[in-house]
Parts: C-alpha cells; structure tokens; sequence
C-alpha cells in the first residue's frame, strides 16, 4: 500500500514542473566556475587520500588532509566529534538554512593496487581505496567551498557545512555522528557515492545488523572424558543449523550470513570457546528486528541444548535508506542539467581493459545521466550507515560514474581508476551535482519544505534508535 | 571400585563350600519327579499358549490358561492384579518363607511361524512367540507345582507363589506390579528365560527409559507465507541433532536411539505436529537419569530453536539387573547337579537347519551347563523389567537353552523351536531347576539370608522410583 | 529484461483499440439467453457433484454426470482418456477455428460441510468440494453448449471442446493429457477458476515438482550392536540439513518443503528405511530445474555420508502459467462488458457470517470486476496443473467470486459456498464470461492470430517436457 | 577371544618362575653405581633441557646437549636421522644383541613455569616441558653409560643405543625413524615415560590419525546474490553434522574430536575455504582404519551435498601400543627389586602444595611400585609414538612417578616438579630400572627369545604402515 502510494507520488512528480528555477541558474554557473578554479586542488586532496589508503578508524592523515584545506578555505572546523579522533564537522556561514554535505574517507584492508588496467599491487598485502572513497571527501568539501564563495560574495544566505565521516566500511562513523544529535539541525543533508552509472538513487539500501554470537562451554579430555566435557562448538553449530532452518520462515527479502571466528583450538580438548560474526539484513529496520529476536532465541535454544553458556552482542547496524523523492527529482533536474560526463578514448580503452582483465562485458565507462527509476519494495543487495543519517534528516543521494560497468566493486578496478582521470571526473561531476543542488536548496524554500514534508510524512512516530552499542567506537589495534 | 569389590566376592563364593546339602536331595529328587508327572500337561499349556500368540496386555487366553491351570491344582488365584487384567497371582501355603517365580505369556507382532526349520509363518501377519514366552509360564508354575505337592505332603513349609506378568515386551507389566507392592513380602524372587545357552546369569542388564518428544508448531503455506509458520519438523531435527552431539558427551555405555513417529502431513503446509520415540539406555539407572537430563534440555533448547512447543514424556523404563552373586552360585550348583541338556540327532538336524537358513555356523544347540562367569562392569545390551523386581527383592536369574546358537532372537527360529521338543526340553530343564533351588531356598535359612543380606547390602539407601507414569496401563486398541 | 519488455506490451495493449466488436455483440447476447435457459440443470449438475465430493481420480459419478449430459446435448464423447478412467473429451462441430474449455471436478479429503455459515461436517470425515471444483464443469460444459447452439444455428462455425479434467488436486490429469498431445491441435484454450475475486489473470503460477527421497540402510541392533547398522534416517536427517542450507543458495522466489513419511519402525532397530516427500517451487521451470539439480546431489550426498542407499523419485510437476496478455485483455473486455456480480442482502450475510466465523474482517463477497494488474516478477504462491496446457496451446484464465474475500481456501466456507446461490451464480458468471469470450475467438481471426502470436514468441525453441512418470497415473487404493 | 587368551597368558607368567636370575644381580649392582657416579652430569643435562623448553623439531640446543653428552662418554653418534635435524642415534658396542633405549626432549608450548608450587611462569608465553620430556633423555641415556661401562670391562657383549626421538608431542618423530628401519635390527627397545605412578605398563595406548578436512568453494556477495556462491562452511557443517551422526555406529571405544580452523572470513562473502582439524582414536589400529574410512566418505558427501570441494588429508597417526607382556613382568621384577621411590618431607610438602592449588586431594607423592595389572580390553585415552616402535620391535615401557598424584598433566605442576629433586629422584629411579633390566636382557637369552617370540606371535602377519605423509616433516616456522 505504502508502495503504490509512493509510486502514485513518483508519477505525480515526474509530471509535475521543474523543481529548477531560471533565477538561480547565473549562482550555479558562478558555482562551477569556483570549483573549475580548485581542480587542481581537490584532485590532489584525492590523489593524496588514495595514496594514505587508510582504513576504518585510523583515517588520521586522510582526516587531516581534508579539515586542513577546509580550514585554509575559512571554515571552521571542529576535530574529534561523537568520540572518533578521525571524525570532523566545517563549518561557514550562520543561520539557516542549513545544509550539510557528507565525505568518506576510510580504505579497504588487502586491496593495494596501481594505477593501471591489470591487477598489481602498489604494496603488497596494503590498504587501497576500493570503494572509491578518496574521491567522496574532495567533492563534497569542494561543493561545500562553492557555496562558501557565493556566501562570502553575498549571493547566498546560511550555513554550509562539511561532515568528516570515518569508518563507513567497519562500525559506520555515521551512526555514532548521528546519535549524538549532529546532523539533527540540518535542513538537508546531501550525499554521493562513486559507483558505475550516474544517476539521482530513487532505490533505498538494506537495513542491516552486525552482531557476535559467542558460546562459552567446558573443557574436558576429548579421548579421556569427553563427557566431563561441554562442547562451545556443539552450541555454534546448533546455531548455525537453526538459523539455516530459519532461512524457510522470513520473508525472501531477509540475507542471514555468517562466519566462523573461533571454532575450538586442539582436537583432543572439547572446546571451551566459540565465536560467530553475524549479518541480518531485510529491506527494512522492522523485518531486521523481527528476524533478529528469532535470532536471540535460536542462540539460547542452540546454548541450552549443548549445555554452554551463549551471548549475543551487537556490534553496529544500519537503517534502510529512506528515500526522498522530491530531493531525487532535484538532483536528477540538475544531473540533467549537467549533461553526461564525457570520456577520451583513453579513458575508455583503460576501461574496457580493466573488463577484458576481469572478465566482463567490455562496455567501457558508462557516463550518461539515468532516468529517474520508481522505487522497488525490495532494494538491491548492500547496506550504508548514510541510511542512518536518512532517519534524521531529509538525504539527497545520487551516485556518479567512477569505474567501469560491470567490473567487481570492493576490488582493484575501482582503486585503479580512483587514482586517475577516470576518477578526478567523477569528482567534478559529483561536486557539481552537489553544488547546483546546493544553490536551489539555499535559494528556493519552497522545495525545501516540500522535501521536509515528504521527510516527515515518511518518519512520523519514529524515534531513532540506532544499533551501537554505548561510547564511542573501540579504535582498532595498530 | 564397587566393581573389584564383587570381582572379591565371586572369587570368595566360587572358592566357599557349596551351597547344596545333602539332605535336601531327596525332596530335589520327589519335585523332579512331580514335574515329569505333569509332563504332558505341562507342553500342552506351552503349546496353547504358542498358538495363541497374544500381544502385549492382549494376552486373554493365555494368561487365563495358566490362571486356570494353577487353580485346578489348588492355588489360590487373583487375577487383573496392577490394573491390568491379563496379571495374576497363584498362592499356595502360608507363612514364610514366601517364594516367588515370575512367568510371561506375550508374543511378538509380526512374526508367525510354522514348527519347521524354514521361515513360513503359521498365520500370515499374525504374532509369534519369538521371545520363547509361552514356554516361561508352564515352567515356572510347573515349578511351583512342584514345591505345593511338597508342602502338601508336608516336607516344605512357607509360600510358593507364581506372578503372572503380561507385557514384558511392551509398557513392562513387572514394573506396575512392582510399584504396587506386589513382591514386597517375597524373600526370594526366581526367574529364568529361554536363551540359547544355559546358565545361571551373572552379568546385569542395561536400565533404560522409554519416551515421547513432540513438537508444537503453527501451521502456514509453505509456498505462500512460509514466515507465518513454525515448523514442529524443524523443532524434530534440530532435537535430533543435539542427541546426535550428545553422543560424544556420554560414556561409552550409553546407548540413545529414536524413530520419527511423525514429520508432517503433506509438503505444502509447514507443520504444525512431529513425534520422536526415543530410548535412553546406560548400565545403571543413575546414567539413564544423567543423560534423561540432558536430553530434556535439548528437547526445550530445540523447541525455543525452532519457535514451537517442545514437550516430552515418560512412558516407561526399567532398571538395571540386580545380579545376586550368592543366588547365582545357588542356581549354578542346582544346573550343575542336573547336568546338561541331551539333545536327540533330529533336534540337532532341525538347529542346524535353522542355522543354515539364517548364515550363522551350524553349531546345532549346546545343552552344556555354561561355567559361572565374572560379572562385567557393563551388560551387553537388552533391557528387562525383570530388573525391576530385582531392586524390590533379590531376584535369581538363569537361562536354559531353547533355540539354536547365533539364530537372531527375536525372530522365527524362536518360534520354530518353542513349538516343537527343543522348546519342550527347555520347559522341563527351567522348571527342575527351579524347584530344586526353591528347596534350597525353602530349606536352608542361611542361603536365605546370604541372599538376603547381599541384596540389602547393593540397595541400601534406594527408593525405588519406577519410571512408569501413573495409574494402570493404557490398554492397546483392538 | 524480458519483464520490462512484457510490461511495455501490456501498456501497449492497455491504450489499444478494444478488442472488442460490435457485430459480435448479438451472437454473445444470444449464447447468453442459451445460458439463462440451461440454468437449472447447470446448477442441479453442479449440486450433484458437491454432494458426490469425490477425490482425484475416484471421480466416477461427477465425471459420467458431465459427460452423460454433454452427450444429451449432442456432444460427442470420448471417456477414459490419457489412460485415465475419469477423464474425457466432449466434442461439437467441425474443422477450425478448434476453442477447448476445461472442468475439475475432483474434491479435497476431510472437508465435508454443510450449506451454512458455521462449520459443521455434511458427513464426518467425507471429501469436500473445498476449491470449488463442483462449479468449474457445469460453467465451462455450459459455455460449450451456448456455443453449440450458435453453431447448430450456423452463427458459428468450427469446432467446439470440452475437457474434463481429473485429478488437479493430486497427480495433475491435465499433466497426462498434455503429454498424449490432446490439446496439440487448440487454436486456444479457455480456464476459469472459483475464487474470492473476481478477474482477468495476468499473473502466474509457481511451477514446481513434487518428488520422494528414500533412503536405505541395514538394521541392527541399536543397544547391542549399533555399528553394525547404516541408519536411514541419519540419511534423510543429513538430507533435510543439506536442503535447509540450500535455502541461502536459491533465489528468493524459490520455496522448498518436505514431510516426513517414514522415519524408522521401533526406536532398538537402527532404521533400515526412511521416506520424504518434497515440493520443489519456483517462478519458472528453469528455476525449478536448477534446484531439483542441486536437491539430487544433496540426496547422493546425504545417502554417501550415513552410507546408505539414496533414492529421489519424480512424482509429478506444474510448469509456471504462461500468461497470454492478449488473451487477458480480451478476457477483460468481456469480463466489464458483463459487469460486477450482484448479491442480495441474504447472500452478503450468509458470507460475513463465514468471515465472522472464522475470524477475517467482514468484507462481504466482491463481486466488483478487478482492473486488469500488471503481471509480476514472480507470482503468488501456488502451483496448477492447468499451467502444463497453457505451455503447449495459447490459455486464457480468469477468476470468478464464489467465496467470502479473505476466508481460508481449501476449507469449508469454499464448499459451503459452493452449495448455495453464491456457488451459483459463479457458474453464471463464469460461463456467460466464457462464452462471450468464445464468441470473438470464433469470429475474429485477427485476435486468435494475435494470441498465437504472443504465445509462439513466448514458447519459441521450447519443447514440452512434462514431469509425470511414463504411463498413466496409478489409481489411488479404495 | 585374544583378550582372554592374552589373560591367560598374564595369568600364567604370574605363576612361572621369576625372570630373574642371582648371577645379574653383581653386574646390576656395578651399573647402578655408575650411574650413581654420573649422578650430578645427569641432572644438569636434565635442568639444562628443562630450561632450553624447546617444543617439537625445534630442540636444537637440546638434542645437542643430549648428542654432545654421548660423544663425550664414547658412543658414535649420528645426527639428523631420517629427515630431522633433531633427531640422533648414539651407539657402543658391536654385533648382537642389540639393545635400544629411547629418549624425548620435547616442550609444549605456553606453559612456562617456575620451580614453585603455585602457578607463574618462568618466561610469560614460553613452552615448559609439561610431559616431563626433560627427564627422559638423561635416564634414558644414563642407563646406556652405565651398559656401555659394563661393555667396556668386559661384562656384556653386544650393542647399546640410545635413541634421540624428537617431536612426540607434534608429528611423532619415532614414526618417522621407524618408517626409515632405523629400529629394525634391535633385540629389544626400551623405554619409559613420567608419570604420578610407578609401574611396569601393561596398558595399551590408542590408535589415532590427526588429518585435515579441508572445503572449497565458490565466493559470492552474501546479500547480493548468495544463489551464486558455494559455501565452504556448509561443507564443514554437514561433515560435522554426519560425523556426530557416526558416533552412534562405532564401537564404544572410538573417540573422534574436531576443531574448525577457519570457516569463513566476513559475514558478507559466501565463505570459499573452510578447515577442519580431526582425530580419530580406537583402541587398535583396524578401528581407527574403519572409521576413517567412513570419515572419508562422509567429508566425500558433505562436498557433494554443498557443492563444493572436499579434501581429506592425513598429517600423522599413532599405532597402539603392542604390550610384550614377558617384558613387563621383566620391568616389574627389576623395578621391585630396586624398591620403592623414597620422598622427603619437603618433597611431601611440595606436592601437596601443588594438590591444593589444583584442587585436587592432598596425597603428596606416589613412589611405591604398583602391582602387575591385567591388560584390558580398551586402554584409557592417550596415545604415542613409542607405539609405532612397538609394532616394529618388541618394546617394553614402564612409568615413573615425577609428579604429584592427581595433578592435571601437560600443565604446570609437571613443569615445576621436574625441575627439582621430585624429578631428578625419578630420573635416578627410570635409569637404574633401565640399566637393571638391560643386565638381564643381555644376558639373558632365554628372555630375549621368550620376549621375541611374544612378539612375533602378535604381529604374524602384519605390515608396518605409518600413517606419515612422504618425505620428512616439515620444519616448523619461526
């Protein structure tokens, strides 16, 4: 019901006139001539991240490199926010509207890679950017400099602001900015991600908890009395069999998968220990809640039934992405606007390497601008902490060409192409996006209030509870 | 330790003075002689009761013909003893010393059979004795027939009294006798069972309890809302594979096993019903009681596991065999003074007929009087509610051969022979050497006492806690 | 892709032309008038047959009341089809255009009810008509007839056909008589079935399979000697473990259930047999396959792991509907021009007292004529043997109320419904929809041509291979 | 049958006459007094190995320190036998008999602890010699001085060797050197081994192999598209599940233990590796041979039922240990003759404390020499390489106390008492059993062909087949 009703919506606004507004087109063209004049800058700040290749937590130079430049830029920056060193807000501007813009910045561990079409490390067993997030920073916090720049020329009225989001791929940095209430101010917030096509997403994420289910049983002589003995991975794999039987009664929608940490350590001792790291995810918070308390019983069936101790922690979870439909029509219209990115044939004989090397289809890079997609019930596969920024305030989020299609994500092409042409376009095109959007949402209440209103239509009676635990995040060992 | 210590005492027993005296042969030899008087009546009682062929509690006809067999010749009979109207009691005399013999009557489903060395069955589908029972009854009254002519001509004083226990093979008819008290009063309980060889029994017999586990579940489609559903087969398997664990944390006596009595009604509904049946057997009741506790919190870990009701219940169980070493010695010197049992050159022909057809080395029968062996720590594997009654008084078992050696039990090669002068040979070998150990018993107040004092030294301190769930047997459907 | 292609065409057809034509609308006024005419003994057969409730394949009297009534009306007969005794094909006229309708008759077990509101058994224990296959046959037989009478009249011309169709509820009968060819020469086929809506169906069915794993051990002794013993229920406890893995492995759109036929005798035998029966679902044939292709290794695998014999037997199987989009907008067309079900006061109270009953909101009957839906990705659960026809000639299905909405299926408010007015005018419904629907078939070569069209796009390059075993079904015990 | 035939044959050599004979006893006495002169060398080489703590391959310093000594004292060594760098032969003497002693040096890792009766490592993390294997090597090796002396005056003729076996507690060196017929030409091969007892050992050891199961499959998102995996963790649960299935048909005396070194590595990835590290133990060899035989066949079908791929591969295994009963009664002659172990207050006083901290009954130490017991069907759980001497060579083994009764084995109290006088005094004890007992066997041929012809009894017919991969064992990394 609730989805053909946002279909009706959809339909309504796609039929509806322009969001944009022949006045403000002069202040975006002055927007882009700002971020034309920073090129070289922003696409060292990105070069420099990709090269760090820092991953969750420990982002510290990555971090740095990007509140320094905000800093000289005249924003003020504040270090260290909800209890994460690499985690920063910049500032400009006072009074509202207030519009935040969102930048990653941690690298994936293992996936070091050159720039080039064929897989090589640039060092071996290193960190690398395979999910593009060195180029997230750079065209967020330059969006976020062209609005300052119109701001300081007094064609523009508010506050702009840049947020340093660490550890998207571990714990979700976002999580913790969010419980302590820092986006809760904002009137917008604004995120892209790299990704192979180039479009305004219409389609939400999965909502997802990550928890460890630890069992604690027994030692005994496993050849001299084993029935002194309490087997921990007799419990684990109870579990495990409960939780696969579980797979027949949650709906389609629902991914339970698992991995074994710890599962005994000598044969001829019956194990005292074991451990499982476990993903539930549905389409919605609701449907993770619901499968997830099943999941409690089965780990205290699973523990009664081998007589040992078991324990569930949570160990973070993100919210599905609530989709603004207003804000997607916004972004495409400036998308559009844009017009699609245009590559050399360089760049696409780079690309249709990497597809040759991987074994895909060689379609090179795909630059044109999607149409608008209705949203389906189901969203694809994958997960976000921006999802949790999404129940606070109202997101835009949009996703520009930054590898080729088709090739694996979370690998070496997208670290290859990150660290060259391929990927300054896409920094440019995203920081454009952003920063045409950025102007209508400063110059044209009306739109602001029609995406608040969807905003809070899709949110009424909810409180936001997200999945970390108390504190700030554990850093990680060195 | 308890184990060295009847290891000393057999070896103490075995180098003792014999138990036998001299001046009770001569009553010996009267009440061999009154057995072979009842000769023909004897093996006509055993012969109705093998075509009879009653199942457990169903055993009307049989169960009335020794009734009846007893009070024509003088007992004293009280029938539908226990709430169970196949049980009996035949009484003769009065005072004590009371001794008792215990006899059965009920057949095996399945499995009729011709008197002939090859499988045919008499009746097809029909029960068989295939568990030698229609000839423990004449035997054992035979016995006591024997003693009531004694004390009729004055020779012996006390009780002689024969308990007639449907069921063995099912709910274990003993074991409602046994909790209503019925043997209490006896000094000495004596029972036999047909075997394929012949010896006073020293080894125990495996306690064990017999019970149900069923799940409760909510029945869904299973192709259109599975989710709606908890699946009691789920709860089933997940139990299953528990015990299946459990395995590893028993000792290696104990013996688990279950057949699924129930798994669903058609695929397409997930189900709402699933019923195990499972033993539990260890050498002793305190193994069955350890692991009957860890079986129940697998059957409520399952059923939390699963989301559906898990619940389980006792339907019966026995004890382990309370071996008397000083009644077995006794029992052993009475086989020994009479000797083997001699078989003819067609008996001999027809074993060996059976062994032929059945793959098992033609050893034809041995009659051979076994030698007294050392009792092990564990039995081998059978149960008997026998036992029962061997933790209400001290009880004295021995087995006579009628079938041939290595031919399966439980099967047509016993009801072959049971029917037929090998079956014969064994009623009259059982009954002689009861009634010669129940002189002993009747005459010599110290074996009397040994006996006695050996049982309360192994049962002090123990109640006696049968397993059986209240009130009077469940009698069985038509 | 071949999804969004299909709703491109069903758009397309939405904003075409009619298919309708006025010339035709006096042949239909006057097959309806036929209708009006044959209403009583309609309805008497459809009386008689929810009273025969006869199960599949035992549907001797529903079957021959059909049959002997086609006959009556000049059709003629041909019994005992596809080697089934119930099954027949009633035939009227010559030479092409060649139309074929379809009837079920046969009943589900243990759902006998009266024609009243509240549960209560007509005949305890007794099959009932709980899918409403009492109405198919006289509806679809009285369309043929209406048509017969225009072609007597010679308005029509070509060959008209009935087909009575057994066994839906068990082995599939359509399933056989596809598979000897006896739609092959159809220019289309026509199905309707009783429901709580009331429609044109443009979504599929789940194909499936149904088959049985057997396994096959050696027995021993469980306490004596169980290592002698393969158990066969170790294999089918490994199989379902296998099979609930395989849930993660498996499109979401793919459903898998089983039940447990055998699973052992007695609990101290080691099993030497085990049984399961499974459904294998999915949107496709081809997703059907690739399931059933893993399920059998799973069963090698499972009988290899408890080394016992594993066995997997195919019993039947529906292949997915194939929608014809043309044929469901002329279903449509004819379906509004008839407008919606009307219902007297009586009959709407009789349906919330069921609602009341059993416990769903009290809606009342829905006799309104549903928009023509887009067809889905994936459809509703739910399998029919109708959808084998519709892969080897082009078949038009819709839905007609005979039930209260929301009120379970296969379950007595279907058969009290069923019994009374509602039930009836069902029949009218359905069979004035079918023959209207036949009147453009026969007339306009322009539609049949399209209908061919799309469904030889559909099924080009696929050749029919139907799931059931060789040679006719075996006939059910008595 | 061959346990009461062995029985009989115990029963028999308890009766017979003593193997001792009065001519030895001044050449016994000679040996004992010089190993009473090396008394002070023999302990400093045993506190030098204890402090080295050098686990399995790795005992560099060591075996040198052992190899070193021999040299010293005359014997011809020969380092670096079959394949191990710690692995040495020290000779003296020439021709027949030949007489061999074994000795271990081995640690066990993370049980470094000081010489105090409450635990606290010596160096936090470092190994601890918790089997007592510093004390091995130095009696072992002292009794060969002591032979090797009486060689040298002329007393004995024939050859004496000592054995330098590393890695027992790993891959089981004595394989290996037994694979290579490096004990091929001994009469007789002597050994011993720390204990809480002191006894000429008649107890078996289990057979065992210690393999690895290994599964692998085919990566995929686990949220994206999970029907494209093929998990390695599946394989590995259904291969434990079908293995805790296994244990109820093997006979009572199998153990099997597993622990799970890798499942998997992130939740969110179908998991393509997994690892499984296995024993089986039976109480003989064919046990072992039979169920891994059905391992192997259930780690075939997990990999089939998982669609993944399956490898079993075998890393070591132990023979049981073949006891020459002639040779124990031969041991337990000599060591009764030398007398019980004779402890100081302060020793007492050590190991209580050492019981109270344990929490185990406060009975100090046990040095009085145990009874002859009879061999029984099953040996307690454990197993060694000496075993695979056993098989090869008539090999006779006795205990000696060296630490307290009743404290837990590989585990600090063992480290604490063997480097004091607790364990120096079983040093003293172990070697003079040793040297008293190899007086007799060279002189004595009458025992030697008595011990021969047991043996040759008990392995007519067999094979010697190690279960170590080819090659020698690989070095352990650093």
């Amino acid at each position: 019901m609730a989805q053909s009703h946002r279909h009706a919506c959809l339909m309504l606004l796609l039929l509806a006139a322009s969001l944009l507004h022949g006045a403000d087109l002069k202040k975006k063209t002055e927007a882009l001539a700002t971020l034309e004049k920073h090129h070289t800058e922003l696409i060292k700040l990105s070069d420099q991240i990709w090269a760090y290749a820092e991953t969750a937590l420990k982002e510290t130079r990555s971090s740095k490199a990007l509140a320094d430049y905000a800093e000289q830029q005249g924003f003020k920056v504040e270090r260290g926010v909800a209890g994460m060193p690499t985690a920063f807000i910049a500032s400009f501007g006072s009074d509202r509207p207030i519009i935040g813009v969102l930048g990653e910045y941690d690298a994936l561990p293992g996936i070091s890679q050159k720039v080039q079409p064929t897989k090589e490390a640039f060092e071996a067993g290193a960190a690398g950017h395979g999910c593009g997030h060195n180029l997230f920073g750079p065209a967020s916090l330059g969006a976020a400099i062209a609005i300052k720049e119109l701001m300081t020329s007094g064609k523009l009225k508010g506050t702009i602001r840049f947020y340093g989001t660490p550890a998207e791929e571990s714990v979700g940095g976002k999580i913790y900015m969010a419980r302590e209430g820092l986006f809760n101010d904002l009137d917008v917030c604004l995120a892209w991600h790299p990704d192979e096509k180039t479009r305004a997403d219409t389609q939400s994420s999965q909502a997802m908890v990550d928890f460890i289910v630890e069992f604690k049983g027994k030692a005994a002589h496993a050849a001299y009395d084993p029935w002194n003995g309490r087997s921990a991975v007799d419990g684990l794999e109870l579990f495990t069999h409960g939780l696969n039987m579980l797979r027949e009664h949650v709906r389609p929608s629902v991914r339970m998968h698992y991995t074994i940490v710890k599962g005994g350590d000598v044969p001829n001792v019956i194990s005292e220990y074991a451990k499982l790291w476990c993903w539930v995810r549905d389409s919605k918070r609701t449907g993770v809640e619901e499968a997830l308390g099943r999941v409690r019983q089965i780990a205290e069936g699973a523990g009664l039934m081998a007589g040992v101790e078991a324990k569930l922690t949570i160990q973070t979870g993100d919210y599905e992405m609530l989709v603004n439909l207003t804000g997607a029509k916004l972004l495409h219209e400036n998308l559009t606007w844009l017009g699609p990115i245009q590559y050399t044939a360089e760049e696409q004989n780079f690309a249709r390497a990497i597809q040759r090397a991987t074994g895909v289809e060689e379609k090179g890079l795909n630059g044109a601008i999607q149409p608008l997609e209705e949203q389906k019930p189901d969203p694809p596969g994958g997960s976000t902490d921006v999802a949790d920024v999404s129940w606070v305030v109202p997101t835009l989020h949009f996703s520009v060409t930054t590898s080729p299609e088709g090739a694996p994500w979370h690998a070496w092409p997208v670290v290859a192409c990150g660290g060259m042409s391929i990927g300054h376009k896409g920094i440019m095109h995203a920081a454009k996006t952003l920063a045409a959007t950025m102007v209508d949402l400063f110059e044209n209440e009306k739109t602001r209030s029609a995406i608040r209103s969807e905003f809070e239509a899709q949110t009424k009676g909810h409180v936001y509870k997200p999945y970390v635990p108390e504190g700030p995040p554990p850093l990680p060992m060195e």
